[in-house]
């Protein structure tokens, strides 16, 4: 079924053995981009309101999972049992989208362009003190590429259309921001290693509030730029 | 959203004003495709008992997602919008599956292998009388690969660890034909266009029954291989 594992080069494995982390990120990310290609899958079939707002939107979750295929297979040539890196983070994401649901297609490009975005600012925050390659591949996975812009642009455009939906998405931004977080929480207390990876670089709790602080004002641009 | 899409050879273009159904068939399969790829989503989200089958099965809804890509890039270069071309099925299709719904993991990996292996005989059928680089394509998407082998195996072996399991599967894989013919039916009598394709090479009646003893043949030949 993984026609695309390659051996990884040699030198790569006894950093690994340094960063006990990794594999936890990886696997972290691996089951987010895996849920998120499913619930997306679900939004564009379910929600979209054209044929071609659905090829859109699955075009996007299809993109999901080559990213998903990518971090199963770095973390195959690492030597991890993928289902097994993955399983720890099952609970807490499907929890996440089961708490954010979208009721209706502008929901739906919300959680697309907000989910990406958050999820996109942790990973790479986890990824800045890593092994340089495995840094590379995490950056490779999460670069956008412009893809959210379809979603940009179409909830500016029905915000445009009924100004009183603005109220409402800024208000479901939130939820999905907060949901976010909650699960981190949870997810970081029962993973202290991959905790340990946001903050190991120095600064302990001055690092977590940098972060904190990063996260929002990158969730403050994407709002900005829905017009939320 | 369509980076793909390159300029057809300019010959084939003729040629298409001359086989009117050829956007017909193309749609059709283009949407069989994409709700192939949704369903199969689904399924492996919701029904795989383990991460590895359900990464197995997104695999091969991926796979369907990537020949709708192929179908959708050669309808835009027909000249067609791809999603006019498939909206004429969405009803037949989607009632299909709506009919179909796989109470457990076991129906979902045999609807895989039966709806896929109904399909493509059908699709290969159609595309029989066709100019031989949309034959070339209808192949090129239908070709199998021994994708479907993953699902053969675990079907033979939920048999194996639950006798009991073959005459209920058996059942279902008879509703699952059953289904596909009566909304085929419906499609033949709405696009009359698509419908000639199956009949044009001369034979008009012979031809109709040469292809369901064709499609009835290849569908004991599953079935036999699944261990039904």
């Amino acid at each position: 079924m993984f026609p695309k594992i390659h051996q990884a080069p040699r030198s790569t494995l006894p950093l690994m053995k340094e960063s006990p982390g990794v594999v936890d990120l990886l696997g972290l990310l691996a089951y987010a981009e895996l849920s998120a290609y499913a619930r997306m899958t679900e939004d564009a079939t379910t929600l979209a309101p054209s044929l071609a707002d659905r090829m859109a939107l699955s075009e996007l979750a299809v993109t999901e999972y080559a990213h998903f295929r990518l971090l199963r297979d770095r973390l195959a040539e690492l030597g991890a049992d993928p289902a097994e890196a993955m399983s720890p983070y099952v609970a807490a994401l499907d929890a996440w989208h089961a708490q954010t649901r979208p009721a209706d297609w502008l929901q739906a490009l919300v959680k697309t362009y907000v989910g990406d975005g958050i999820a996109h600012d942790f990973y790479r925050e986890g990824a800045r003190h890593l092994d340089p390659s495995i840094a590379d591949l995490v950056d490779e996975v999460l670069v956008d590429e412009g893809r959210s812009q379809f979603a940009v642009e179409r909830v500016r455009a029905g915000i445009e259309a009924d100004p009183k939906a603005a109220a409402r998405l800024a208000l479901w931004a939130r939820r999905l921001v907060g949901e976010a977080l909650s699960q981190a929480q949870q997810v970081a207390a029962a993973r202290p290693e991959l905790a340990l990876l946001l903050v190991e670089a120095g600064g302990g709790q001055a690092d977590i509030s940098r972060l904190f602080a990063k996260l929002t004002e990158e969730h403050g641009k994407r709002m900005a730029a829905m017009g939320l």
